[in-house]
């Protein structure tokens, strides 16, 4: 039997969004994931740091590319294998980061991988790195 | 200048905790990246997929590991510089997560790598792969 699903994603596919990264999310993530580290929630903390102000959660970004997965491209019954995460900088309150998923390999079994990608707007890669998932099946 | 930091964690070290899942952290993690699958959010859906029940987004497991690492060990001042993760099982509401951090290589540069699991209580390990980050010299 064919799988039709494959059919859908090809090679250099991508999708993308763009979040701003507001205050809000920053604490919602520190209550979830129970991560009160000041450098995320203490203005006055982050200010003594080398980043003289607070950063996000870098985790708090791989969900954006797990948003575009399951919603977007693939979308809906895409099943989350692997990832890999490597952070590059900072994010701040503010920033406005564009998340992209590019099909990198279609393989067997319904596995497509995909380069993923979080950028500031001037550019500035601040997180990279592979997504492994199964396509979901055309009904 | 020794770097007094690395006397602080030695191969085999580890830390844990344990998360009990709820619907509103699944609902705040929607909220923050975006992601509404019904499969999140939506019990009467979710009933009628392979899983039965509304699952936790996979991607709320990898904040729990950064919580380990940037407040517990290595601790504050942690700098996390990559993430592998393997996703192996669905998480439930309701479901106890145990989340441990162990040092598997002391590298130079105050680099350090930890094996990272996320299980739930009874062994079934839901999440696995492996940190890098800076660990935070000593003042």
């Amino acid at each position: 039997m064919q799988d039709t699903s494959l059919k859908k994603i090809s090679v250099g596919q991508s999708s993308q969004r763009s979040t701003t990264i507001t205050s809000s999310m920053i604490e919602d993530f520190a209550k979830i994931s129970g991560d009160y580290n000041p450098v995320h929630l203490d203005d006055e903390y982050a200010a003594s740091t080398r980043f003289g102000q607070r950063i996000a959660h870098g985790m708090l970004l791989p969900g954006l590319i797990s948003a575009i997965l399951a919603n977007d491209l693939p979308g809906p019954g895409t099943i989350y294998l692997e990832q890999t995460i490597s952070f590059k900088a900072p994010v701040f309150i503010g920033d406005t980061v564009i998340v992209s998923v590019e099909c990198k390999e279609v393989l067997e079994k319904s596995r497509v991988s995909f380069k993923t990608t979080v950028a500031k707007s001037d550019g500035t890669i601040v997180m990279d790195g592979e997504a492994l998932v199964i396509t979901p099946l055309l009904k």
